[in-house]
């Protein structure tokens, strides 16, 4: 299902074979001559401006204008978690759907943004000067600092920017070091909520069906931005093509794939493959477990319970084919081949080996030590050993004023004043918090560092000398008052002295571990993240020296534009088609979740064409973070909205197998039927522009 | 904690450093010159006649006779079973511990045996003739069935056996495939509960200590063999020694190391990291989830879940450290040219050439059956799919009816004569069944299943089309009627008439998968099964001709002797000392468990000496099986019970590494210090000739 964090691709392969569409490309670096060479279709400069203007980037997930009055077309798994904040323990919108009766009626969706991205420039240059001739550890901390400098100095000048008024400014790493750029956003922090099908059809086949295909989900949700108080004026949108398109036809997808690690050296894969996926998988199947029990204990909690676990399950097969693909011995013989071959480029030319030096070298130390330090980074910085909603709020409390009190240069880089509002936002919303949820995922996280950290680790035997995990959780659940937004708000208002006054026991927990984490992190980038940055630097600019940039950078979650055609596959003897049909939706019902469909569909079935087509499948190179991508045609015509990968496409993360990788989207058609005649939508339908 | 399927060792590796005290060697061919040149310790022909006649295998761990009325040392974790078996949802043994007051008062264990190794026969050359000139399928059959008629033959003559009476006979294969043997054992069927501490100090510290040392675990129970309703007679048994052994003493430990791969080539260990340990890993985690959100539930629901999430946690922990050691490229490296080297020890002998062929080859082929099978035959024959108790009768029910009507050489080998009685001990003996347990893990397995086959997988199909999992095992547990020990006797006695006419649904669903899981069963033995057996019994003769049998087989549950001294060992600059005393545990404990010091060794602080020494750690090499093995010295007196082996044991599944591995044991004075100064048990104390 869910590509919130999951399909994608740069040719860290040495040779691409010519007839692979491989590839999340900038729109600063478009192949369009391939693609004019390959399929006769031009891509122009205007064409590649008005889809950047027309994509979104949600928090989690991608999506697109589709009106001019700010209407958003996106996935239904990327507005789960509004959904949720919109249910209760009783009443669940995430099951029973929602139509807003009008535009009054639309539900704001507290924590979620779109950002558009209109400017990018390049300050590789600037970034290079304020490092050179450093060691790797100062260049490490001077890196940090110049960035947060260009971005403070672009919002700034940005605040008056004539054409586009205030922006955003994020700076962003392409190739693993190879460029920096500032990336200059439009933000809307209003989005409200239109339109969801239920669960059931939007991801009918739940769990199981993820990542399968053929598939039958509607896994849309509409949404508006709003400006003022009032529905946003988007003038760049894009249209409809109800029909869709044919096999073969050349299809693009537009959006933010969200994380690849196809240029990671050969070492660094290994240390994903021995030490980080194996015990994450193993926290994550216990918490699946831990989530499914409780869940199974009343309709309450499998209210409370269903969103997080439709998360986590999405997670963990992600993460568990991830450790497949890098169980294949021959794709990490191809790796290290390609490898050594670029070594053996760089060794041929004197001056390009001078400046290179033994970059593979210098990552394989960094790893011996991130293999040392993954665990208690693991559950003391990144709080798995605390994983508990309220101590994330806690902890962003407790940091934001300490950081706050220093210069914005000088602050970790998650506290600088352009991320502030983002953050004072997602502290004061008014998100539900569940308690019982609370306490299941904050025990196992006492429960899981005490065994892989040790009982007799200092941090271990502190907190657990003579509490159990289950009893100090009470305590702390019992005690704090962090559930409650104006709480949290008033914190960080009260900046440090209202930290330091604070009796509240999980800001006083957050308190007491932070030095503690603050340590591991400052071992961490010292130790690992400074030469690690330091040589995938010398290793960019030698594969630009060897490729050029007629090579893509690695998903990192910004704006990727990848072009392919509408296809299936064979594997195992059996041949895909590319494209389903309705007929087999109800073929395959059981009546019991996740195999249900919902009434609406069982009263409307007579009124549908049973050949709709549904979902199909196409060979764009996406990862998760494509999630709500728009599918469009030449013309930039939507024509399917990109939900999901197959089963092989999760390899991506790694590399990209033509022959089997296969991005998943939802069909034109059967949007248009399912607001026509299930849903009755037709003010939405209208302001679509359908017939 | 846990050695029942646990710590172990042959020389797969073809250069064993002489240092090593490696190898867990069969009685028929100790290595005492090398004892002896190395140690000065004489290990005569009689010597290894008393250990091993006074040596016990248990159901799932070893033991051994402690005096001549039968009495039984072992873990207590080895009698978790029995412990669960006479608690109830409000009342738990195994927290509570146990001492019988007289003998009267001595619990039955329904379903626990004692088997004590008589006589051990050679019948390779029988087997080979049976198989000579077969291809490897039909050489697969025939063997099945020339070690039933072996079993068969040798249990008949047994019953007349003039010195022993009656005995079980068991084909036994060593150096997978290299030898094959019959042993004969003594069986006793009526064991009683004696004595056991309570949990908290039998494994104090809990899983998060599990595999670790330094240690503080009192992990011993005491049983007895009774015979004819009265204690055994057993004038074979081991002494004490409570002053226990110096740091360097040889020491010996004699039992049944459950199972090792050390022997397996390169291909098949790659199966298991890729294809068999991550889908275990993934369920095993996700069933402890369960579990322990079930125990939160109430402290009954704590009760019932104690026992089977103990033995989950150990597993879980050994087979991650395999996935962990198997992550070792360094390692596998190693195991890839000694296996090279063999090859060419075999390719430079031409007539040793063309008798062994390429069995890596076959072997590898194989396994690629091996990995597209592995899943249908986990979930459906291996009843994955199908975790419940409930289940495991109806299957064994079912089955055993339908076999029973096969002349013995024809049937399923775990139904044939032999095995029978043993079987209907089992499944008529009265232990408990939790219906809320049962639930929890057939549940998960329909639901796994369902994930892992997939949706339109027709068996998952036929089961699902029109009831989700809960749905399904909530009418089958209020159907079925086989918790009761009596129904399930009586279906027994009834055979296959009885089962045709059952109405039960659990006897029904067994009987309606039987056809399916049967095929699926019959495709792994002809496809993957019969090539591997046949490819490795000629790597066994190859491996013979090149080294001779001065090395020792895998282990397989059978009777083997390692030899070590008592030794800490150095790790990342630390020193780990092989004693530890006793006034450390009261400084770790915290009040809450698994941390929990019990109420009898709080009252008794002050009577005990805070030097005693608590538990120790060797070199010896054991695995899990080992579990309640003695620790014996050179005059085969008892100076430990081993328990458990270090984390770095449990890469001894696939090879030995000397500097890390370490057995960890129970020192003998603080056996002592607990039987008279804790527990008051003054009779126990007499019959071990305590003074």
């Amino acid at each position: 299902m869910k590509l919130c964090r999951l399909l994608a691709a740069l040719a860290a392969t040495l040779s691409i074979p010519a007839w692979a569409d491989e590839g999340m490309w900038t729109f600063q670096n478009f192949p369009a001559a391939t693609v004019q060479k390959k399929y006769g279709v031009q891509v122009t400069p205007a064409w590649l401006d008005r889809v950047r203007t027309s994509t979104i980037r949600l928090s989690n997930c991608t999506a697109s204008f589709v009106s001019p009055d700010g209407l958003i077309l996106t996935n239904h798994h990327c507005a789960e978690a509004c959904l949720a904040e919109h249910s209760s323990k009783t009443a669940s919108l995430l099951e029973q759907g929602f139509m807003a009766s009008g535009p009054r009626a639309e539900l704001r969706c507290s924590t979620q943004i779109a950002d558009v991205l209109m400017e990018m420039e390049d300050v590789t240059a600037k970034v290079t000067a304020a490092t050179s001739g450093l060691d790797a550890r100062a260049a490490n901390d001077a890196r940090k600092k110049v960035l947060t400098q260009l971005e403070q100095a672009c919002e700034e000048a940005a605040k008056s920017d004539p054409v586009h008024g205030a922006l955003k400014c994020e700076s962003v790493d392409l190739y693993n070091g190879g460029q920096y750029y500032l990336y200059k956003f439009k933000r809307y922090t209003d989005l409200r909520l239109v339109f969801a099908p239920e669960q059931d059809i939007a991801s009918f086949g739940g769990d199981p069906d993820n990542f399968q295909f053929p598939r039958w989900d509607l896994d849309m949700s509409i949404l508006r931005a709003y400006e003022g108080g009032k529905p946003a004026h988007t003038p760049s949108f894009l249209k409809f093509n109800f029909a869709g398109p044919k096999e073969g036809d050349v299809v693009f997808v537009t959006g933010h794939p969200g994380s690849t690690d196809r240029l990671l050296t050969v070492s660094q894969l290994l240390t994903q493959r021995d030490a980080i996926l194996p015990p994450w998988l193993l926290r994550a199947a216990e918490l699946r477990g831990r989530y499914i029990q409780y869940g199974k204990s009343s309709a309450e909690a499998d209210h409370i319970v269903e969103e997080p676990l439709n998360s986590l399950e999405n997670s963990l097969k992600v993460r568990r084919k991830d450790l497949d693909a890098l169980h294949d011995d021959a794709q990490l013989a191809r790796k290290a081949q390609a490898e050594t071959q670029l070594k053996a480029q760089v060794s041929a030319d004197p001056q390009l080996a001078k400046s290179t030096g033994d970059p593979w070298k210098q990552i394989e130390q960094a790893e011996q030590t991130e293999r040392a330090l993954v665990l208690p980074y693991t559950f003391v910085e990144n709080a798995a050993g605390f994983n508990s909603r309220l101590f994330r709020y806690a902890r962003v409390l407790v940091r934001a004023a300490a950081e706050r009190g220093k210069p914005n240069e000088e602050r970790l880089r998650e506290y600088t004043d352009s991320t502030l509002p983002r953050l004072q936002q997602q502290v004061s919303a008014d998100v539900p918090v569940y308690p019982e949820l609370e306490a299941i995922t904050f025990t196992m996280g006492l429960e899981r560092m005490r065994e892989w950290l040790g009982p007799d680790y200092p941090l271990v035997r502190r907190l657990l000398a003579s509490e159990s995990p289950d009893a100090l959780v009470a305590r702390l659940l019992k005690g704090t008052q962090l559930g409650n937004p104006a709480i949290r708000a008033q914190l960080w208002q009260g900046g440090a002295q209202a930290i330091a006054d604070s009796k509240d026991p999980m800001i006083q927990l957050a308190q007491s571990v932070d030095a503690e984490a603050r340590a591991v992190r400052k071992r961490y980038e010292d130790e690992v993240e400074a030469p690690v940055t330091a040589a995938s630097e010398r290793i960019a600019h030698a594969r630009f020296a060897a490729l050029g940039t007629s090579v893509y950078p690695d998903a990192n979650f910004t704006l990727r534009l990848s072009y392919g055609t509408v296809k299936g596959w064979t594997e195992d003897g059996a041949t895909i088609a590319p494209f389903t049909t309705l007929d087999r939706l109800y073929e395959r019902a059981t009546g019991a979740p996740p195999f249900r469909v919902p009434q609406p569909w069982l009263a409307a079935k007579s009124r549908l064409d049973m050949s709709t087509k549904f979902d199909l499948s196409t060979d764009n190179d996406i990862i998760g973070g494509n999630s709500g991508s728009p599918l469009i045609n030449a013309k930039g015509e939507i024509v399917g909205l990109i939900f999901d990968g197959n089963i092989n496409s999760i390899s991506g993360d790694y590399w990209f197998d033509a022959a089997l990788n296969r991005a998943v989207a939802v069909h034109p058609a059967i949007i248009l039927a399912a607001l026509r005649d299930v849903y009755h939508a037709k003010a939405i339908l209208q302001e679509l522009g359908a017939k």
